[in-house]
């Protein structure tokens, strides 16, 4: 094993954690894969110069790094590997709001909350809205390209940034972009970052468009007889505007939640719609009119309310699918996506292997953009169900590839899916891939196994 | 020079032009650079296969290849150069629409315009509105990350491409994305060629994301007295607000335009506002009621319409802002930005190069978006008029990057700005650039000397 110490020595005390008992936090995401490793050490970096170091300390010493931010990740993105350097950004968490450019300046380690905390004090706002907002770093979103509830209508986290400080494989530290709003100077590399997994660099900074706040919202919940008449109205609605918020739950997951956390959801619908519409006054009235017949129209019984605290406790069961649905077993997580006329199908595909496979698998949904999470459930401790739930994982994501899906619309590969993502992309794309990770990290010590 | 027979052989008959009069319309963009190249040959495609043809033949021969749209270019990134094969999209131009989808699938080809027309069809849109929308191809437009009027509000190309099929310079066919809307599968190389200039290979199919029809707008025409209190309109109110365009006319222009077509302007004022607001109803009375009384807290004299066809004479006054400048003497076209806050300096800096080389440089702006279009006119038969212009055109460019500002908002680089990147983007993220145009363009056949 290499010696740490003169990195240890070269970086402010406790910056570098070696001790076993420490570092076993950093070795997990949310998706608890039992495979992660055991790294060498954890740097907890205070600011970009500290992550250079460490970077140019890897390099020179042949070490991979696993980039990491809130460890929220749902695709093993941010597990260890045997050996590496976790590169933790975790203490860098400052933002700061120039309102008259309407940008938010965060440190990677700043949760999506304090940023949309921090706007809001200037009446602005930053849409993008992980399930997990409370507990995700920004810079984890970038590196994910992070989706969440409103993106059917204000688009994803690349939609939002406009420029980003990157550490690259060998320490040298880039800027990208700035407070400009508009900028086509060279190579589009900014946009390379985002989504690119913690492969290609380590983002120290992020600049973040901000818009002016958001309206006053009504919500919609529907409750259908089946999921396919759920994902009919879905498609409806989609072929005729862009509401806010278009989010599906099956009756597993609504059970699931509330086992969870009570509140009185139709516990017999075969699924639920929660909708929002924030256009203003008569458009939103419109808004609101047009789900409701779409939804009628496959025989949902729906209930709308224009009182936000009412709204948001609908949003709050939907937000918590994923820790409701963690207490019914280990879970295989899913994130596929198909083009939105094909969610209907992909969900019966969905439905059809869980039976073929005899596995539970509940499906919660960013449905508006035909982005599903199917949560495989087993049982860790029987090899069977962990094998049948193994075999059910691979054929959701070739269900969606069939469909002209995907295998992730927002988790990311992260080692979870790495093994079906030749088949999505196929030789030609992957080859493509590993181009470019050759050229910007050609000893491959950024985030090693994650993600192509 | 290479014998061209085997290439014009292996394509269908009138593909490959070479007699040097048909060749001659493919020398320029409308940039009308005076030093473009004579290419080797033309090469009209029909269709991917025959890019592919093309590319390799180039590629074995180590020949360089321009992709070409419809040449509507601003800074010669479609200027032949001599020897090369210019590889024209122009007959590739059928579009189609997949309303349940809301997406578009069009041939690199087919107009802005035509893509926008297909949409209307079905009550659809395709926000991204160049001013050359009617003369512009799509696929110039992704090579360029092209922006528009209406982009302040709703965000430029990249923010609606959701896939690309791309010849890349060995004459491999990839497709990337599709029709779903999110998808973070693999590196997101997607947005990586949009934006490229042709540098990184050829697009020979898009997916454009669609989104319900604009609605009704309303218009604003603001006179002050001077450019500095019309831009500081501007900054209170993106401060406030996001618009559906807010554009600026100096007096130059505004001079210029009404020699080119009269419509009554204000002919003394410093400079024109030219706003809208397309937000429903009663959101629309407000936004125009903000942007109103921002204008005339500058002391500018305000016009407010609601009437469509009014509006749109307005529009279309600024529209032809760049055809009437053309008529003055000959231009060199600057597309430089900066964050919002400093677009009143920005605009200043510029007046004070004007003064300093004696030169007129009219301007008209995306001034929502802090994106300028200084316009320098000189005497082409005057050396002199032209050294003190070609000072001008680079004292501009670094007057915005000294104000954390670009050299291109939206025209991109091509080869008329390319000396002036480095001082933008400094050593480390030019070598950067270089690094991943290297790994996808080794030999460097794809559009040499342009853009980085
Ligand atoms: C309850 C719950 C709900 C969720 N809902 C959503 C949702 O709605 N939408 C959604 O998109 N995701 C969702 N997620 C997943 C997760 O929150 C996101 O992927 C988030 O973006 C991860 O951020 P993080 O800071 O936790 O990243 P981590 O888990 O620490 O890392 C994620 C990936 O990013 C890389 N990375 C992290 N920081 C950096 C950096 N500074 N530079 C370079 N690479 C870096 C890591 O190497 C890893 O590959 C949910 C997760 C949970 C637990
Ligand atoms: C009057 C006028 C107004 C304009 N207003 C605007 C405006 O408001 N906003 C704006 O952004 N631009 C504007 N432009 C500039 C121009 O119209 C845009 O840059 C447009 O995107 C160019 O499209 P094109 O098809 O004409 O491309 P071309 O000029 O043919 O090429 C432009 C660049 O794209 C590359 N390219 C073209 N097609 C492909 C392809 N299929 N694959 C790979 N590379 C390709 C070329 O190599 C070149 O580098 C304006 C131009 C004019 C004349």
């Amino acid at each position: 094993m290499t010696n740490i110490d003169d990195l240890v020595a070269s970086l402010p005390e406790g910056v570098v954690v070696t001790e076993p008992d420490a570092m076993e936090k950093y070795r997990f995401d949310w998706s608890r894969d039992q495979s992660a490793g055991t790294p060498l050490a954890v740097v907890r970096a205070e600011d970009a110069g500290q992550v250079q170091t460490a970077v140019r300390w890897a390099a020179e010493h042949g070490i991979g790094i696993v980039p990491r931010g809130a460890g929220s990740g749902l695709s093993g993105g941010s597990s260890a590997v045997d050996g590496c350097l976790v590169v933790s950004l975790e203490r860098m968490r400052a933002v700061q709001i120039d309102p008259a450019s309407q940008v938010a300046v965060a440190e990677p380690g700043a949760f999506n909350a304090d940023v949309k905390r921090a706007a809001a004090e200037h009446d602005l706002w930053y849409p993008p809205d992980p399930s997990s907002f409370e507990i995700c770093s920004i810079g984890g979103n970038v590196a994910t390209n992070a989706g969440g509830l409103c993106c059917v209508k204000y688009g994803v986290t690349t939609d939002y940034v406009l420029g980003l400080d990157v550490v690259l494989a060998d320490g040298t530290l880039v800027e990208l972009g700035g407070k400009r709003i508009k900028d086509v100077a060279g190579l589009p590399l900014l946009k390379l970052f985002v989504g690119s997994e913690g492969t290609l660099g380590i983002v120290t900074r992020v600049i973040l468009r901000l818009v002016p706040r958001q309206g006053a919202r009504s919500t919609l919940v529907a409750s259908f007889a089946t999921v396919r008449q759920a994902a009919d109205a879905v498609v409806a609605i989609r072929a005729v505007l862009r509401p806010s918020m278009l989010e599906l739950m099956d009756r597993a997951t609504v059970n699931a939640v509330e086992d969870y956390k009570p509140m009185g959801l139709d516990r017999t619908a075969g699924a639920l719609l929660i909708a929002q519409s924030d256009a203003p006054a008569a458009a939103r009235s419109a808004e609101m009119a047009a789900m409701e017949s779409a939804c009628a129209g496959q025989g949902a019984e729906v209930f709308v309310t224009d009182d936000p605290d009412e709204g948001e406790l609908f949003v709050q069961a939907r937000r918590s699918g994923f820790p409701a649905l963690e207490r019914r077993g280990s879970l295989l997580l899913e994130d596929v996506g198909a083009p939105v006329p094909l969610l209907p199908d992909l969900l019966d595909a969905i439905a059809e292997i869980a039976e073929r496979h005899g596995v539970e698998i509940p499906v919660v949904a960013h449905a508006g953009d035909g982005n599903t999470h199917p949560n495989i459930v087993y049982d860790a401790t029987d090899p069977d169900s962990e094998r049948r739930a193994r075999l059910a994982f691979d054929h959701v994501m070739s269900a969606a590839i069939a469909l002209g899906g995907t295998i992730t619309g927002e988790h990311g590969v992260g080692r979870a899916k790495r093994a079906a993502l030749p088949e999505q992309l196929g030789p030609d794309v992957m080859a493509l891939n590993r181009r470019v990770k050759d050229a910007l990290d050609p000893q491959g010590i950024l985030n090693p196994g994650a993600a192509l």
